[in-house]
C-alpha cells in the first residue's frame, strides 16, 4: 500500500497543502494537490501541486524559477492536509514577487498589505 | 464593505484556515472557516472554525479547554486561505493530545508518527 492510498482525496481529487519555509518557519502558500502531484512532489523533492485555475500540474516555480526544495512532508491527523517544509529558491513563494502569499494583515476591520515586494512580477514572469 | 465581502467563499460557503502558534511557528491545524466562523474569531479573538464532519460552528477548545487564542489574522494573495497567528492554550492543539496535527512524517514512502502524545485524549476530553 502507498502512502498516496492514505490520504482520502476530496471530491475533486484533491488535499490542501500548506508550504512552511523551513529556515524561517514562515508560511509561504496554501495550495491544492492532486494523488500525482503529491507522488510527482516526493518523487522529485520540489513542490508540485494542482492548479485549480489552470486544470493542470502546476509544478512550483516552472516559470518564475522560485522552486520550492522540499525538505520535509508531513500528514495531518485527519489526512485532509499535508505541510511541506521547503527551501525557497529566490525567497520569493508568491505571484506579487512577495516573500509569502499572505502579505495581507486584518487591521481595524481592513486587510492591510504589510509586507514588500521584493522583486518587480514583471521581472519574474519574462514574456 | 466588510473584510468578510472580499473573501471569495467557496462553494460550500468555507474558506480554508491554517493555524500557526505565534512563539514556535509551529503550523497547528489545517480547518475550515464559513463567513460566521471568520466572524466570530475576530469579533471574539478566539479560533472559531466550521467542522465539516459535524456541520457546525466549531469553537476551539470548546470541549477540551485548548482554545487558540488569535494574535493575527492574514489573508493569502488569491483571497482562498487565511493564517491565523495563535497562542495555543495548553500547548496541545491536536485532538489526539499532541502539540500539532501534523504529527505524520513522511519517511521512506511511509508516513510515520513522530510527535509524542503530551496528553492522554480521554483526559481531554472527559465525559
Amino acid at each position: 500500500m502507498s502512502f498516496l492510498d492514505e490520504v482520502p482525496w476530496n471530491g475533486d481529487g484533491l488535499i490542501a497543502a500548506v508550504a512552511q519555509d523551513s529556515s524561517t518557519g514562515k508560511v509561504l502558500t496554501v495550495a491544492w494537490m492532486s494523488r500525482e502531484a503529491l507522488k510527482e512532489t516526493v518523487d522529485s523533492g520540489r513542490a508540485v501541486y494542482w492548479s485549480r485555475s489552470r486544470n493542470k500540474l502546476w509544478r512550483k516555480g516552472e516559470e518564475s524559477g522560485n522552486v520550492q526544495k522540499v525538505v520535509e512532508v508531513r500528514l495531518d491527523c485527519d489526512a485532509d492536509a499535508v505541510l511541506l517544509k521547503v527551501q525557497q529558491a529566490g525567497g520569493i513563494a508568491c505571484h506579487t514577487g512577495r516573500e509569502s502569499c499572505f502579505f495581507r494583515k486584518l487591521e481595524n476591520g481592513k486587510w492591510v498589505t504589510v509586507d514588500p515586494v521584493l522583486k518587480d512580477p514583471t521581472l519574474i514572469y519574462k514574456k
